[in-house]
């Protein structure tokens, strides 16, 4: 990490090819029948380890997992509800949403107005299936369209009687939690999450998943990376806390972190800050989201959305940001079987991946430095950094970013910090500093333990 | 003040009742002849005494009050403007307002040419009769309405004389003080305060008066305060200035504080901040108004206005921010006879009672938590505390103060702040509070001293 | 320094003469053939000496500075380009902007072809000649009118011959810099600078080297300044660096600063904060200008520009921002033969000059006081600051003025603190503070030396 060094941000290739795959991708891992645990998250997690290396942990049923525990595996054979002559009403091997997460077994005939405490709609939207989980609870229910309720009841009334089958277990078993960890050439990591938990959603979060796979395939032939990448894949909530339980000492080795969702919507890009960076001022990740995607909404933190409230507990206190693109509950689609491949675009997705990357790439290419020559503006002429014709109005960008370096380098201020305060794209001040580096302009900063940067920078 | 304890803010009762006892007191202390000494202020201080307990001091005139002393006490008679033919032009019987306040007695035949000086109008306003005032001074004069003056001149002209005749007094006697101090469960203080000097003026201040009157009668029937609280209601500048040379401690005891003033009028509330928490972060009396009345308008401190002026003088710098509706000068009305009950209404005077409890009870219940279980979130569903089937987009307000606390205590954060960061009612986060204390999953934080928190927090 | 004193703040005279004496001494040394040594520099600064006292310094060819070294010296006899025929075409005689400056001595025929790379236009303005320049290169050029190229081109294609004539020297000479420094009650300095190496250009910069030249004449004669004032005359950069490098201490002397240009035309004020008035608090000079322009737009500190640059490199990081009226780059006629005395107005330069002096006299003028008796307002009446008649809605702004003193005067707030929180003049502030310094209800504040107060406070 010493020394001056020439660093190449690899750019983007437009390219029709990778929006295509990352479709596929989505494609491929969107039928798995994924929870909290079984066989469909285990197979998305499968799908995933083809592409990268993926160490994959099994938590046992039942271990404490800070104020939780690991729960039950959850295997669903059938589950359905038919009338007595032998109609099915709702199958669950048509859609696996029309089961509510985590019912157990049941056989069951009753009045269709005992049953529908247990039955989930969305009367505004007759023809979707609603999403539900009763993950902690002895709950049990059903979701299916409105219309199919309608029909059920003009035909059958309240008294009519329905057939409840549930063939599942809940059994003493293990919850899966994958990660592909990239070698830096320090042990400070970046962090990348996306839940693996929700079935046949494909915004929500087939897409992240896609992504985030496709960042790993990408980074993991990325040279001379300063910081270790680390993926993770796993349920939501619980899944996030067992990685945390398993990691007491992630304070000191994350430097910065995302959770990803909701990245293949037409949407544009939402970003949430970490919690310190709302509290205080902006945190690297921060930073580097506002200087990578100018044009992202920035929203502070709060308690709600994904895996970001785990890792930003106050106990914790990760800096880990979120990006979406259209956020949960935002869209009418969201949690529901509208929430499929129409929501998405080869476009949207192939920009998620850009932009993930390049947020990566800022983040590890952020550093301080401390100008040679701060007295005055060095002769750039000297080392051949400047346009020998002066008097015009505008000097290229290569020379504003140098100027800017040679300005703010006084070892307080990062790379990002030139970036936000020049205006001018991360990768032209990154190469305007391996210029200057090359020209002996410019040296590494002193590491400062008292400026308290246990972020990325 | 220790130990987790439920906490019940009484929820305002709207009714209509409420709105006509205000009108009906501010009716009943009207008339009296107010100044800053005498017996229109006696009058006024008996009338509120007779529904709080008051402790009324007074001060003797000529007593030295910091750079200043207590006024000689002013007592009138008689006085008026008359024709050599007997005719009464202006008399004092009719309105209060005809004197300027504190003219000593004089008994003269001039030209009006040589009187004019010293009568006032307001030229715009022909009908209205401005309230000057000549405290210091050996000045004197009368305040009529413009129409008067120009029918006078019209008559007599320049020449024609007019008979002055004032009895009045300006003797050794006191200024009055009272104060009403309700005992919490710590001798920290929210003080309330009101100028009581002002003579038939409807807005300014007997609508204040009322308000602070009541909520002093309010107060006195809850239970479980932390704070102390203290009404003051004396006259303005000289009233508020033996407050505080007789209080020399008031920096270590008042925790925070209001001057009340214009709270009957129909415009919307402005509150304007302390001068600490102008120049440096809001305090928690500022905090406490934006989180309870998060319409108000929000102004700076200047050194301008009713009695805030005092308390935030540099060297006291007491936290004493200002209610009103419509402040001083910003209503054509203000210090003229047009400032009379026809401006007030029930409804206002009713909601700037509420408004003020709400503070007070906002403040007196802001506490700062810490999380038990502050490393990811707790199973909220383990304590009851969690909606059991999930997936949907929006939790319940309960829930979401919930997590917001629990997010937030990290010892630092108040429920002021929490009320701000989540933008929910501080009633809400109150309420979701007790909830997690009686769930021990929050604790009171211990008292920090290095925190610098000398106000209410 | 010590003890209250009475301050006279000069009343700008509006005076057409003022206007038309500045905009004649633009016309007198416009014609100059300014550049960054030569004869055209020190005609320039041997006006200027005629009016102020200004001692000349000559740093030989050669000598380093900083990363530069001073530039051998720059004379033209005769430049032009010609036809075989003896026609001329473009003839420095005509205008000093058709030489690209420091073009080096030349004698060729060649073809259009191969000369255009050494031709300079602005194809979008065919009437108007560019101004370039070429100081550390061995390149050489002439600037001209497109609509005479496009002449040149049709008559004699790419083939035809032209005949290239230099006649210059790069010698061993010198580089001038000019000051002028006013003697105040202290070393602390206000340093004034405006670039004197711009051949021709009416507004960039003889308008600011007037308004520089006046400011000092007044200056000159102005009584009791407790901050010397230094003037800057030279070449832009190499200059500034010479005397940065001749003046290591100036971190220490320099209380504030003011890089002036493009003071003449039309254009509203635009003040550049100092580097670290925008990294951090605005300092003094950031506070000066935005008290005493407050319609001024303010912009933060960048890296390009005129010699803020150098003042404001990391090493030095002076108090130095900088006062233009349209700045560079920004009017259409910048680094052309089109910035001409037609830009320019006596209304503009008058403005400029006044603005510069009231500045100047805000940041002498600016003490911190302590209140004497900061406990409640001082009875203001008692000290004849006070209308003895009140109830009226407005004070009078010399009291308004007085109030605002009283309640800041904490030792910490400076009377551009007052003035930005008061909004009022700070002519009006300045005058208050030294009424209530007179009746002793002000006293200087101690010098706080932890307040890290480097800058003019």
């Amino acid at each position: 990490m010493n020394g001056p060094r020439i660093y190449t941000l690899p750019a983007p290739v437009r390219d029709q090819k990778r929006g295509d795959a990352l479709l596929s991708f989505v494609r491929e891992i969107l039928p798995h029948r994924r929870s909290l645990t079984g066989e469909g998250l285990r197979q998305t997690l499968d799908a995933i380890g083809e592409r990268v290396p993926l160490q994959i942990r099994e938590v046992f049923s039942g271990t404490p997992i800070l104020d939780w525990e690991a729960p039950a595996e959850w295997q669903v054979h059938t589950a359905r509800l038919s009338l007595p002559d032998g109609r099915c009403v709702v199958d669950w091997a048509d859609n696996p949403l029309h089961l509510v997460q985590y019912s157990g077994p049941r056989q069951a005939r009753m009045p269709l107005a005992e049953l529908k405490p247990h039955l989930h709609t969305i009367p505004e939207r007759p023809d979707w299936i609603p999403y539900r989980t009763a993950y902690w609870t002895d709950d049990w229910g059903f979701c299916l369209r409105q219309r199919t309720l309608d029909a059920l009841e003009a035909e059958i009334g309240p008294d009519g009687e329905v057939d409840v089958f549930i063939d599942s277990r809940l059994t003493d078993g293990a919850m899966s939690i994958a990660e592909c960890r990239i070698e830096g050439r320090s042990d400070r990591e970046i962090l990348v999450s996306a839940h693996a938990c929700h079935p046949a959603l494909a915004n929500d979060n087939a897409s992240a998943l896609a992504v985030a796979t496709f960042a790993a395939e990408a980074l993991a032939q990325a040279d001379g990376l300063r910081h270790s990448i680390r993926f993770i894949f796993g349920p939501g909530t619980v899944g996030a806390l067992a990685w945390l339980a398993a990691n007491p000492s992630a304070r000191k080795t994350v430097a910065a972190g995302l959770v990803l969702a909701n990245l293949g919507d037409r949407g544009d890009f939402v970003y949430k800050r970490t919690r310190a960076g709302t509290l205080g001022e902006p945190l690297a990740v921060d930073r580097a989201v506002e200087a990578v995607l100018p044009d992202a909404e920035i929203r502070p933190f709060e308690p709600f959305g994904y895996d970001e409230r785990q890792f930003n507990s106050p106990g914790f206190n990760l800096p880990v940001g979120r990006l979406t693109r259209t956020p949960h509950g935002e869209y009418p689609e969201y949690h529901t079987s509208a929430d499929d491949l129409s929501l998405l675009t080869p476009e949207s997705l192939e920009g998620s991946l850009d932009a993930v990357l390049a947020i990566i790439h800022a983040l590890d290419g952020n550093e301080r430095y401390l100008a040679t020559r701060p007295y005055g503006e060095p002769m750039l002429g000297r080392y051949g950094l400047y346009d020998p014709v002066g008097g015009k109005a505008l000097a290229p960008e290569a020379q504003r970013a140098a100027l800017w370096l040679l300005n703010l380098s006084d070892g307080y201020h990062d790379l990002l910090d030139v970036t936000a305060k020049s205006g001018l794209p991360f990768a032209a001040v990154r190469e305007a500093a391996d210029r200057l580096l090359a020209a002996h302009l410019l040296a590494p900063a002193p590491h400062d333990p008292a400026s308290g940067a246990d972020d990325a920078s």
